[in-house]
């Protein structure tokens, strides 16, 4: 059976996956957050890789050109997740049919993202198989790098830009206006930004799991809680009906102490406190369930 | 359709991957050898990335244990083959169903295999599709990567090891030795020795597309020519056909002169000379076709 495309945040019945990646976590320790840290000479070398369909990653009419961009964009985000310097991107194509126009297109997606964020697309591997797969990888270089843990009580949580990108543009999609969607979809890797929020920040991820899941993974790996004011959050303008679970999205969740925040560097849409996820909002205080973008089916 | 298993080296009616692949070389500039390289402060950094699905590249009987071993050894040759140091391996696992037990093993030949490498396994991706498919991502460190670009005529042309472990292996699987083949197929990325012999070899590659196939990427990077001899050539005991088209076998193929050449590092098999690619046997000397494993369908 196909999986149905996850895009908008629809809650999983099966958390199957997410159990089966804090098991993987247990058994590969580097494993758990945005990328690998690999302590190297004076520095430390991150590394990611990302897996992408066709079927559950790229709705209908994403173009190729698209696909290339959104790709390694997904692995940027991991690098710019941590702080890091972007070194070298390599992208793995699974295709169909060995179509040159095709895998041209792909290819100058992915080469000008990777110049959008300063760096470069290195090489990959080439394959056929009956759906379209592609594998992402990047390499990145960050001496301190931000990770998931670190966040600290009393410290405000930001987030670098508006959520929703990714279902608006399956809302553009559906509603016939493919190439503002497509503009949609490629959405820049913040590195640099990342790389600014790395010199302040006490804990940081991106946001592809949406939301809620990306709030209780910081809370987990900190040991803390946030409690957010749902007035603060910033959605993509025209968004029909905002979600936290909504997936797909990259921008940059982070932690930061009160007298080092910079608006120019993120939107505060809250704080960390001592335990629990609460989204404050007329409704009162209620929890925010942990609920996200699963690959479950 | 699915494709057929290629291991045994059949000649494919199209060559249409090799013919995408040049067009990608084109593209892609660091693209077209083993390894990615990214020059980085004193030295290189190696970046390769290999895709791997259950149909193509694991014949029935394999384990779950091979397939995380085979996996990253394939990834881990490719930095074998430039000289490097290995420093850490990324494995992707795209599955049918979210299994644990035969994710454990997986993760558990994977993390032999780095190990046995002299490295770690950092990470990975997890998602879910119907066929199983596995992306593997090595990174690794080489202040003078050997590449496929530098053999001179008159040098010796080297291998590792025997050719046929792969065809071998499958023979063992349709004759019932399921463990006999399981252990064949789990090869020792050549790290080690790809270290010591780009001390002294003037290019390498491994032999991943089948002898002939490989000896014609050299030959091309290079603008020489090889005259190799056939009753040089060291095979797997007890092979029932051997072929010069036989793929997915991971010995290192490297040139190198007379003076230099160390038996202990490999048998030598014949010289490089201006240009073709011949086979000299008992049949006279007659070209070797550009011939070996492809994705074709």
């Amino acid at each position: 059976m196909r999986r149905r495309i996850p895009y908008l945040g629809r809650v999983w019945e099966t958390v199957d996956e997410w159990q089966l990646l804090e098991r993987i976590a247990r058994r590969v320790p580097k494993a758990g957050d945005d990328c690998a840290v690999v302590p190297w000479r004076t520095t430390n070398l991150l590394f990611t890789l990302d897996m992408l369909h066709r079927t559950t990653d790229f709705p209908t009419g994403t173009t190729p050109y698209t696909i290339g961009w959104r790709s390694v964009a997904v692995s940027l985000s991991d690098i710019a997740a941590m702080g890091g310097v972007p070194l070298a991107v390599l992208l793995g194509l699974s295709v169909p049919e060995f179509d040159p126009a095709f895998t041209d297109e792909v290819l100058s997606g992915a080469q000008d993202c990777c110049m959008a964020a300063g760096s470069e697309l290195a090489g990959g591997d080439l394959d056929s198989s009956e759906e379209l797969f592609l594998s992402s990888c990047a390499l990145g270089e960050c001496a301190r790098p931000v990770l998931r843990r670190g966040a600290q009580p009393g410290e405000l949580v930001c987030i670098t830009g508006p959520l929703g990108a990714t279902a608006q543009a399956l809302h553009l999609m559906d509603d016939g206006q493919a190439e503002a969607a497509n503009t949609l979809l490629r959405f820049a890797p913040r590195t640099s930004e990342g790389q600014r929020i790395s010199k302040v920040a006490s804990s940081m991820i991106d946001i592809s799991d949406g939301l809620a899941h990306s709030l209780h993974l910081l809370a987990e790996a900190s040991g803390v809680g946030f409690r957010v004011e749902s007035e603060r959050i910033p959605w993509v303008p025209g968004l029909q009906d905002p979600a936290f679970s909504y997936g797909e999205d990259f921008e940059l969740l982070y932690t930061v102490p009160e007298r080092l925040h910079r608006p120019q560097l993120g939107t505060a849409i809250g704080r960390v406190t001592n335990s629990g996820v609460y989204l404050s909002g007329p409704d009162g205080v209620p929890p925010l369930p942990d609920r996200g973008y699963s690959h479950g089916r």
